[in-house]
């Protein structure tokens, strides 16, 4: 598809000099290391806060209500909670309170909304009906004034500066930032307590990396498959995303596991698939269903272990299993903003989009 | 894709005649209904026993455990259930307890897995997990003798008979059935209740339908959309998977909410996209999408309503919101077969895929 669809005249080349002509999409992943930073420093009261709130609700569920890339932050938070706090997570679809008119029993839940601009209206919608209804609500968005914060008990405001791309990048990254920043102290754990403090430096080695090999499979793809799972999963969907919203290839995120179930039916010789492995205990089965699709013919890309006939992208090392993927997929967006220009398209204006998308 | 596989010899025309050289696909779609009358009359005891401690129980939340299709029966039925008793539903991952081994607080939830074979371990293990840990669990499988049963404190037997084909057809249907008609007696609903009852009949017009024009935009088609919202996201999930695996078509399934925020960025002209509408709620915003649609140039084919510069397809009309989209995908799964063989696929055999895939 990309080959027919030029957005605007804005072609330049894969590795674009800093400053003029560099994207706006290229400047906010730069700003990433800073922006993590900043969260950790200016909002450590906020977390601290909620977090207490958090364990005196002591939840028999978390929900999580949000669209499109901060969908995809909850559902890495989802994991993350599940895994570290073992307190199940459920997504509410915004339009259970907004077509629907549904009120929920969340009287035992916490209520987390993630929104980078705090403003679509069946997000508030449904944050302010979880809130009648008696659950703790946390409101975590790049708009502390806006709608979303005002209708929530507690606030984690990303101060991630104005984000200008219609693709989220940074604020994607600050915000399972701050989700994990709230688990740490929920849960007192010093180890995911380091872990977070570690992650401006984690991100900045992230950003430099250079996923060339992929960038010259993808530079005429269709289709792909991004694969991940667990925290790894939420990635493989965000990228996924990506890569549709800003390259126009037609990538679909699966679990390593449920690829294998009838997805990878579409499969064939030079078929393209991203693993995206971190060293978690998911690893070994990742890397069984990698073989597996070699051994179909694929092209497959991956992180975080080397299999035969596969091609092992750079990625940091040694990492805590919550904040690996997290890390990941901040030297995936600068990958993708170069991908994007390559295949002729402007990385900040994908076709058809606007940045603030007002669902009802 | 497609022109370059060929599964076996068996390809035979659009239109098989019934008997010899009919696919297993083709007759477990054609025994839907009598499958769903056959579930409706021998297992309502155990349904109602079910019920009766769902509702003792009043849970916090639904936790449901699947892989696959059955999946996303359970995502239908997560929409259903939240619709209907509004209490919030998590699907929870099996690899949090096969891999990660950690175990959830489940003592205020009900655990509903769903699996035609009930003997996936890590299901098996979550079920246990569950259990364990104070839920109360109820098993959706065509093998009440196996041991996703077994580690179930209730069950709800789909007697379906035997499913030959990889791709599930007539189990999906009796599992969403099943928790309906679980759901109706729990919410002790009589809409709902003659809504369920009327299952049979509804299954045996939808899957007698004839969405010709679908097929013929489709037999040479690399990528597609399927849309969907509420229970409708569940079958466009559904859908979405089986053209995968048994056709080669990369398509994806979106709410039709989420499409605008980012995946509409691939809809070129001409790029294929069935929605999914039934007469509910979300109807209106699911026909502002297919317009918007329309009008980047894609090729729209939808279902329960009219919209210029799209084809409707045929739908059972008048059914009651929470069984429409089950009817639907019946109708949908007849299309579904004949694509396959115009494609050049055996429609029973998958490339790649076994029926029981044992995750790990």
């Amino acid at each position: 598809m990309a080959p027919d669809h030029k957005a605007g005249d804005k072609k330049v080349g894969d590795k674009a000099p800093p400053g003029a002509g560099r994207s706006h999409m290229a400047r906010e992943v730069a700003e990433i290391p800073v922006a993590a930073a900043r969260f950790l420093e200016l909002s450590r009261g906020k977390v601290l806060a909620a977090a207490t709130a958090l364990r005196a609700k002591d939840p028999a569920l978390i929900a999580t209500v949000a669209r499109g890339s901060s969908d995809h932050a909850c559902t890495y938070l989802k994991y993350a909670i599940e895994l570290e706090a073992g307190v199940p997570v459920a997504s509410v679809g915004p339009s259970v309170a907004s077509i629907y008119k549904r009120k929920l029993k969340l009287a035992q839940a916490v209520c987390i909304g993630v929104s980078q601009s705090g403003r679509s209206p069946d997000i508030v919608e449904l944050m302010r009906m979880a809130a009648e209804g008696g659950a703790l609500t946390i409101a975590i968005t790049n708009h502390e004034d806006g709608p979303m914060a005002a209708a929530s008990a507690h606030g984690l405001p990303l101060r991630a500066g104005a984000e200008h791309s219609v693709a989220a990048t940074k604020t994607f990254v600050i915000s399972v930032l701050a989700g994990l920043a709230l688990l740490a102290e929920w849960q007192e754990d010093d180890a995911l307590r380091d872990a977070v403090a570690g992650l401006p430096d984690a991100l900045a080695q992230a950003v430099a990396l250079d996923w060339g090999p992929l960038s010259d499979r993808l530079a005429r793809a269709h289709s792909a498959f991004v694969l991940g799972r667990g925290p790894g999963f939420a990635i493989a969907s965000e990228a996924a995303l990506k890569f549709k919203e800003t390259s126009g290839v037609h990538a679909e995120a699966y679990s390593a596991a449920e690829v294998l179930h009838g997805p990878s039916a579409i499969v064939q010789a030079g078929f393209p698939v991203l693993a995206l492995g971190v060293q978690d205990a998911a690893l070994p089965q990742l890397v069984a269903t990698v073989e597996r699709l070699v051994a179909q013919g694929a092209d497959v890309f991956l992180t975080g272990a080397e299999v035969g006939g596969a091609t092992t992208l750079p990625s940091v090392p040694g990492l805590h299993p919550l904040v690996a993927p997290l890390v990941l997929i901040a030297g995936f967006y600068g990958f993708i903003e170069g991908l994007a220009r390559r295949r002729g398209f402007d990385p900040d204006l994908p076709p058809h989009l606007r940045k603030v998308t007002e669902t009802l």
